[in-house]
């Protein structure tokens, strides 16, 4: 069984120009755990500078009806974020790095060496705590900034990610380039220097080619993918362009493929137009729309 | 090296609201051709009242300006369109049954069995006067009336077309609910049955699932695949839903796998624009939003 990581709450949102309100961010959140969702990138503790968005990370973490056997994620890039995240008692952080110089430079002044080196404390630091800490490699199929992104780049973060503690490490396709032959490449590559892992994989469908990524991820053996409710989740670097895969559109694909997620596609739906309905356009998931068969 | 037949002047256009007029199909079918599309399926000859925005199929085969290795297609289903389709000059027909007894009847109050006799007899002609014929097997992932649709329908219209002298078989996922097991299922059924064939696949993206279907067919060794410019191509039971898969989208898709299409992305984006303008709605390709790539 496949497990999906419902990340609308926290890459859906970040980058709409309509800020939620907390109360509809803990209502979104509330929904996709009522249909289903076990794992939730509920919020990121980045600075509201870079990310005002989530500028009220620790409220929505309060106010929050934490459900049993649900896994709260917090999304961290430092230690500082780290420390919010322990302090406002999520179950388990994604520690961010990105794969190209360009995109550790344009976000965080940063270069990927430096920034690795910063998730390496924050991940022994959550292995010492006993805290499940997953590694995402941003960009890993491409950069807005450096075009293509060399492969090893992203084993090599993974091998320093796994020997600092990374329990589970994610490629992301930040900006929705990647197609199924770079999928396997990948995770071929970073299984290689972390084969106890779990694998996860992170897709947009910004050119159309999130959903056949997603198909290819789940034949690897990928152990979660994650998805967004309604398709939302666009890139700043391409304000016009569809988001995160749709969950409700993963989960209609997934299931008739033979392959149970745990998520009810009856509840799921609604959620669709409940987001349409707060950031005032129509989201991008096409299941809506079209209604589920079969 | 896997091909692409151009279908967005015929089932792109089929359902439109706005008819667009014959100077219009003609420069689209002339655009697509100029950026490199080999197959076109350029009209259909099929009753006006049952499809008014193909009325036209005579003026815009006399219309258009006809290039060299080109193949202009006429869809017909029965004898009738066949000899206005040979009458018109076109390099090869396709042929349309649906697998579904349910959509036989809405469309044409008919069944899969009396159209397949039908189709028999076209094919059975077309093979005499040494004019290829495809085969399109619609409905065959799922029909708007009858649910479900048994492989065994579909392979059934696959042996008796082949042996009516069909040169190619595609399965038609009409409505967009197909899935990358299907995919694999129906053509390992369908060359069982017809091994001497070309095969080709058709699919509509009205659930986020047709680019992962064309590439399970890519890596099944499909010999060809149907798009259309811009993703249009609705259908009539599912209006607001999202048609056929896009082919800038695919061209994109192949090309960063390592698949030539023969097809010029840079002359094929445009078309979305002039299509876009046509329609008076912006159409559902997504590459001509976020740009190209690599």
């Amino acid at each position: 069984m496949v497990g999906i990581v419902e990340v609308s709450p926290r890459d859906g949102l970040q980058n709409e120009r309509e800020l939620l309100e907390t109360g509809a961010k803990i209502e979104l959140i509330e929904r996709a755990v009522a249909a289903g969702v076990r794992r939730i990138e509920a919020v990121s503790f980045v600075h509201p500078k870079l990310v005002p968005a989530m500028a009220d990370a620790e409220a929505v973490m309060e106010g929050l009806t934490r459900a049993p056997g649900v896994s709260y994620i917090g999304l961290v890039l430092n230690r500082r974020g780290f420390d919010r995240a322990v302090a406002a008692g999520v179950d388990e952080v994604n520690v961010v790095v990105p794969a190209s110089d360009g995109f550790a430079k344009a976000n965080q002044n940063s270069t990927t060496a430096a920034l690795t080196e910063v998730a390496e404390e924050v991940l022994a630091e959550a292995a010492g705590r006993d805290l499940f800490a997953s590694l995402t490699i941003a960009t890993s199929f491409g950069c807005p900034f450096d075009g293509e992104v060399d492969p090893e780049r992203v084993v090599e973060v993974a091998r320093r990610g796994a020997a600092a503690g990374a329990k589970e490490i994610a490629i992301a396709d930040t900006i929705g380039v990647g197609v199924p032959t770079q999928v396997r490449t990948l995770l071929d590559g970073v299984r290689a220097v972390a084969p106890e892992a779990r694998m996860r994989a992170h897709f947009h469908n910004t050119r159309n080619t999130g959903f056949a990524n997603a198909v290819a991820a789940l034949e690897w053996g990928v152990d979660w993918l994650d998805s967004s409710n309604g398709g939302i989740g666009g890139c700043p670097f391409a304000p016009a362009a569809t988001g995160n895969i749709a969950t409700e559109d993963l989960v209609y694909l997934l299931h008739r493929m033979g392959h149970p997620t745990g998520l009810d596609l009856d509840a799921l739906l609604p959620i669709a137009g409940f987001l349409s309905d707060a950031l005032g356009y129509r989201v991008p998931a096409l299941l809506p729309r079209a209604g589920a068969f079969g």
